[in-house]
């Protein structure tokens, strides 16, 4: 019951990470939009492993085939179901994790839950998963960007890893960073898209790997385009699914929204947002709001950010218990990333285009279907 | 579509800050339940204005009663509503409001979405909305206190306000303050267990009131008890359901879970809890998850904290524009919060019990339905 | 968890026969539609008990109370509730149910799952409930009415009571009587609109009551005005969620959608409805899909039958057992209809009216919010 | 959004008669339930084409693959993928629909709704979609088989086939025969018990082939073992539940409970069925209920019946119009069943047992999960 997301424009993901595959179903998708693999790849490219240097050396193609839902190069308004395949299968890699716990892994609570539980490379709870949520969230990107008259932009990308920082805080208008290209986060491997800073963290996360260690990070994702009304008060507040959304991922630990944790240091006259009038068109002279005001999008830029904490996966040998309870130790292995983050900015990005989509048709649905002149 | 929360106990409020009331309907309550309406009262009595000289003076005596699901004192498993009545009503206070849009409030984002709003003391989108919440919470919090074999403890209380917070960090195990009890909560009217911290934060918030001005916070809230197993893979994690509930809020601006934000600054050496045989039973060394791994419980302390932005109503005349988008001035007015988190404690509580006993209900209903010896 | 209806105008309904009100919760309204009790009030006159000499003596006046959700007559978009007071409670009359189980009511089952129940009046299997799922059609008919290029008309009548039958059977295009006016449906006590017919459907229910008996019937209900593209396949066909807001009623035993049952007397040839251009327009020349096809409308009427059984209240001594098991006797008693099916009647349009709004705004979600040039 | 069913065991079915395979997500299925592909087979096969001469010669074997979800032969809690390719494909056989819409299909509709549509075999609304069902079903019926105390059973056969009827009435205890075994269902190709009968139906739906013509008829489906206490009041009655179900099935047209449309020609005193003590256990003497009272299992057998319309696809020229509303004739052509109603047995039962694994899930979730002594 837990592997399905949205109301409307609705997901099942399902696949562990060793099983035969990874997929996903996307119901209520709009009809005639048109709709590729490649559409699909691009985004499943930038989430893969072995994209450089500094991710993992696993080799996953990770190669989508878009299995029904579309006809002639356009959706049918049925549901899309796409899979992956599984690769590079190595389940003598993981023989010890059958009877321990690796620590701050899901391997405990699983078998907590189900009493029982697929082992290898964490089943379920790997980041695999997020194969489904990445595919899903191509189309939805691509829904933004061709089905409505102002297109949207939806940008993540690295804002912290560590202790190194893009220098600067947040301005009254949000984060200190004018709105990057993709071309700019796609730049480094790290997809920061501060050149400077980049450098730094890559070079600190091959420091944690050389060390066996790992480390985690903070992703600024931002969006601009968004008309004013998307959101619903009380409890699907806009914020309230991208949190849900962003805290449903592997690794999140935190989410904030525009000022975030940062207002409470501020008053109530250093933080409202005055509107004002710029063309003609309402506007707020700042945006500590972060886009969205009582739970529905103002027409400014939207931006959260989310903690991700440093991988669990380290090369090293770790205390733990066995499945009987007995403490024992665990020797890290595997070919993980020492730093996830980079790799999970095209699922931040996915995730937020997902909740967007929803909340669009959800607002045509109720302010749009009927009028009373 | 936005007022209904939750999957099996599922709640659904309704009502406008100065409309006929506020209530909610509370449907899959377990049967047998003993409840009264002093339950509900003593949960709503901690939420009213006007319980002390750092809150609104506004006299709301926000009296619930129970029309349904409830017979000779025990839930009947059927729908529980719960009413109550507006008071103390003023709308000449709100006169200038129905033209001018009231700064980082959410005036003009209901205006763009429905093209109507009651303006009068915001409508739906005022906190009294969160009667409603407090209300199926005090009755999810006695479920949990008297359901389960392991009695449930939920705890919130305000950690930081604007630049005072309870000094020390967090522990490898969480806040570093003891499990407070309900009494050390309530002993002040800020809600913060630390006395001498107590102080300076009502001074604090004094000091903003006299100013016309507003402050934010942070409340901790955390939970013991729990069993492991609670909260679904993938989308309905415990954290994520958790973060939805909370950001759902009025003036929340971030959610974290565990280390949280924190972590980022860690290496996973340093940041994994290893396990541990502690008399007989699996657990954690430390508690940097925060009680939950992979989106499940793992029989540790659950903890999480929630940043509340300054009160946007301040008593002070701010730039704003009219309905027409003309620029003009707005002079705060009405009797308001200087800092709304004392009284969100038991809201941020509620929300946690509504969220703690929809997902045990689903735990139970996958896992203990059936089995297959 | 089953007292929610509808997925994007979705109500909740609450309340006992002899609790303190029955209410409704509509959440999900387009804004803007005037709305006043007295759009609620006529609707619930329809279903009130007392209205004739063939309906239960009862006084209910039924008075509905917008409580939130509308402003200066008109509806906000947030939540609408909806209460009615109980009154003429008698709980004397139920003493001796409970300890003893009413044949073909809910009591025992009721009992068997919740281990409680309120015995007075039937609680919450009372058909008192379909007050709030009246309130809540009542603005779903005006939606249709006021809200779409096209209006709606939906118009539900008695064509069967016992062994008295409308003359006639369907033709090729439906029902054999022209789509009746509220006026002629209202015209008799027994609501259906062959006033020959519904001389001998009152004889028959009287009779029944001198008996002490009761009797059941047929309601058919149509719509026209439908535009072409309302349901969604697969699971949630536009019959598929007809037949379940039917099957929801008290009473009910069966539905069918056009040709129904009947389908299975002709073959395909017979049965298939060809198109054809009427005026422009495609259309189908007969109608014995009844309006809907792979769960889709089509454009044309709409058309479908519910099945009521004879009300299981009849004023006679009857075999049953206690609490305990042991056989016993019970007498009817009370004041009931000896057939319900006449106040059925605005029931039955009211589900229909919430399945078809709700329908429309899915439809406009999915298919009307974004478009690809 | 139409094509997920279910609240807790939710199935999530994909995939058109012609484009890549067609397949099921099963979200909130129990762990540790014993699953193999044979066991989903079994189902696949008794509802796959080419079983017998009587149904449509098409060669598909519809091989199902477990693709997630499964570990070790156990099911893992976790989604269960499974997914059939399609085979046997040939588009010229459908070149012709693509411009001409097929009476009492649903080609015209969907392409109304989406404007859009994949025409070969029907594309989604074509009953090879009942694939995902029939695998799903499959182990819903393996959960009541093995995981509840009192094992259930989910019987469906052919009443009625046409004109040809098993003889006999329903009887005060419904149906007037014996439970059939599934190998009395299974003996003949026309799935009816009655093995005279089943040889007139045999004929007669050759005798429709024969003419290029087609016939509908009845299912009537049983259940025993079925604890008191499943359904949920008001709108999750079980019965509502199981008319959606059944109602979702291409071709049906009718749904009836119990004594169904039957019931009308009964009074009260004839149509109640009196609670008795049998053995020390509470049951009813007769059983026109059907097994449910007010929304909820009473312990009798549960029984139901639906209307299947004589297949749309007849082998003859029909009138119809094309794409741009013009009238133009179409010749059936391809290779389709005389009757849908032998294949449609495993299907009906399969989403019988989806309803009740979801509702007993329910009614532990709500009444078995917290106890107050």
């Amino acid at each position: 019951m837990g592997s399905v997301f949205g109301s409307l424009f609705r997901i099942a993901t399902w696949g562990e990470s060793h099983g035969g595959g990874i997929g996903v179903v996307v119901d209520g998708c709009p009809p005639r939009l048109p709709l590729s693999e490649a559409d699909i790849q691009f985004e499943l490219d930038r989430r893969r492993p072995g994209q450089s240097d500094i991710t993992t050396p696993r080799k996953e193609t990770d190669t989508a085939t878009i299995v029904s839902g579309v006809y002639e190069g356009l959706t049918l308004g049925t549901p899309i179901a796409i899979t992956v395949p599984n690769a590079d299968h190595r389940p003598e890699a993981y023989a010890e994790m059958k009877s321990k716990f690796r620590p701050s892994h899901a391997d405990y609570t699983y078998q907590s839950k189900y009493g029982i539980r697929n082992h290898e490379g964490g089943g379920r709870s790997s980041a695999r998963e997020t194969i489904g949520r990445v595919a899903a969230g191509a189309i939805a990107k691509k829904i933004l960007r061709l089905g409505s008259k102002s297109p949207v932009e939806i940008c993540a990308y690295i804002e912290r890893v560590h202790n190194i920082t893009i220098p600067g805080q947040d301005g009254p208008n949000g984060p200190n960073l004018a709105f990057p290209t993709l071309e700019e986060v796609e730049a480094t491997a790290v997809r920061c898209p501060d050149s400077d800073t980049a450098e730094k963290m890559i070079a600190r996360i091959k420091e944690a790997r050389n060390e066996g260690d790992s480390v985690g990070g903070v992703i600024c994702c931002r969006v601009r385009g968004l008309p004013p009304g998307l959101g619903v008060p009380v409890f699907d507040r806009l914020e309230a699914d991208l949190a849900k959304a962003m805290l449903s991922l592997p690794a999140t630990k935190g989410f904030e929204v525009g000022s975030g944790f940062g207002s409470v240091g501020l008053t109530g006259r250093e933080h409202n947002d005055r509107f004002i009038n710029r063309g003609g068109e309402i506007h707020t002279e700042t945006n500590r709001s972060g886009g969205v005001q009582g739970g529905i999008s103002n027409g400014e830029e939207l931006y959260f950010r989310i903690a991700f904490k440093p991988t669990a996966t380290i090369i090293q040998n770790q205390a733990t218990v066995d499945l009987q309870g007995q403490e024992t130790e665990l020797m890290g292995r595997g070919r993980h990333d020492p730093c996830v983050v980079p790799r999970a900015v095209p699922i931040v990005e996915s995730m937020t285009a997902l909740v967007l989509v929803d909340h669009w048709m959800r607002q045509e649905a109720q302010c749009g279907t009927f009028s009373f002149a």
